[in-house]
């Protein structure tokens, strides 16, 4: 193997391993990548991601009068994936410490599968706009408050099994959302295997388990989260849940509910702000939080 | 930081980083280890292992005429531990891998803070020298086969809470082993606290929970188990404690239970071999098991 430059990283605990392939020239296969995330042989991450310039990529040209740089996201099974919301921020802060990008008030761009997207600083934090984003069943969903239903194993409501109302959000990766009354029930919930959702979309979808945490006047929303990302299991953080789950937070709340919102994942704080007005879908939806470097170096073996 | 050579590894998936520190230059204060071992920013290890010549060491040349090499343990929490039995696998299989020693069926020596340890090579395996051990209790524990109770949550015995009787096994550091029934029993243990282990030793105890697999006749013994390390919580594996299974298994036993012990932790199968005769102490205790090398490269930065 070549010497690649790596570092680790992570953002409300979502670890990524980054390997900084400026001329596109690393090879990465499924196997490669899944032995670089191992828990024992390699980074113990939840994902790859390969720093490249997006000239270098073949068709790339055009992607890079837009965005110098492209996020090469592959999760920790070795198959690519189309973003990474969290990982957005550990990427720009990587692009900063190796003096590749600036990253202050005005944003960087950064290629993804999903489009470019925009990361700036705001104090400790780093902000990606996530959108676009659309509640899937619409005006219905939203006057009933649910599209779906959804059963959670261990948690102990008065009627074991009883499904709850889901609200089902695509942000490009498809999420459902369920409200719990309390923390208790919150940390009783088995998120080890993916609750039964129902109708089940097609491509399978992450499960969003929320308390409200915040009273009625408040300005700032506040949701405790734990999540079942699909194909994975429960994470730490998952960034595109975190926003779904404020979408479908001011879904649920009355006129006035924020949009602006703190919501604390197992692995830490992010904060959420949608556009005012629509709440059935938006071009926009910014997520804040912060990003960790860790060990780094010259990758010479592999496992 | 200088440039360090480091790799990652595992037997049975204890996981470790060794960094190879040959002329002993440096420093690595607790705060730096907990950081390189750290789940989020550093390799997500169970330990380090600093790779010196022990004539390196402040008091070596003694100890460099027995070993050339010493094995600088440290947990995951920055303190220093006197001995790893997973580790010196791993710690030989580096040697060998960067061309510090051979490894044949004549053994290498390593230095460790509890003496200097024999690795050698067998097939896939290798095979570490973990003795001297003896039976805390005695002959008298022997013949009761019990010399302490323990309480394990969550084990679906037909009465909650009965205290089991264990057996205390020190290999330098303590051990109390307790068997079940069966595996149902032994999947359903709640080993993520420490027991109740009565009477409980002032410098505490690892809980190693065994089934035993074999039949009646079987020239090689089989247990399955599971461990809680003192200070740390479940682990995949524990070399000592698998070497504790084995003599508390076969004090256990009728006049011929074997010598020779299979023993599978969550983290894989490891081999034990007891001197036969004395069940109640012994100089030698071979545990033979896999090392396997992973990511591995120069480390340039710090989390």
């Amino acid at each position: 193997m070549r010497e690649v430059p790596f570092i680790k990283g992570h953002g409300t605990q979502n670890a990524f391993v980054l390997l900084l392939d400026p001329d596109g020239a690393l090879e990465l296969d499924p196997g490669t990548v899944a032995a670089l995330c191992d828990r024992h042989t390699g980074f113990a991450t939840d994902g790859l991601i390969r720093v490249v310039r997006s000239a270098a990529l073949p068709d790339g040209k055009e992607l890079a009068e837009a965005a110098e740089w492209f996020m090469d996201y592959r999760n920790a099974d070795g198959s690519t994936a189309q973003m990474c919301g969290n990982g957005t921020r550990v990427f720009a802060a990587y692009l900063e410490r190796a003096r590749l990008a600036r990253i202050g008030a005005d944003s960087v761009a950064i290629g993804t599968r999903a489009g470019v997207k925009h990361v700036r600083r705001e104090g400790d934090l780093l902000v990606t706009d996530l959108g676009p984003w659309v509640l899937v069943g619409g005006s219905e969903a939203a006057a009933a408050g649910n599209d779906a239903t959804v059963e959670i194993g261990a948690v102990p409501l008065t009627a074991p099994g009883t499904p709850l109302p889901g609200l089902s959000v695509d942000l490009g990766n498809p999420h459902t959302v369920v409200a719990l009354p309390d923390a208790d029930q919150l940390a009783a919930a088995d998120l080890r295997t993916l609750p039964v959702v129902t109708p089940l979309p097609v491509e399978g979808t992450n499960v969003e388990v929320v308390v409200p945490l915040h009273d009625a006047t408040a300005q700032v929303g506040h949701l405790a989260m734990r999540v079942h990302e699909r194909g994975v299991g429960e994470t730490r953080s998952c960034g595109t849940g975190v926003v779904a789950a404020a979408v479908a937070a001011r879904v649920w709340g009355d006129a006035a509910a924020p949009d602006v919102w703190t919501v604390d994942v197992p692995g830490g704080r992010l904060h959420v702000t949608l556009p005012a007005g629509d709440r059935l879908r938006g071009e926009s939806a910014e997520l804040a939080g912060p990003a960790a470097l860790g060990v780094g170096g010259v990758l010479t073996a592999l496992p």
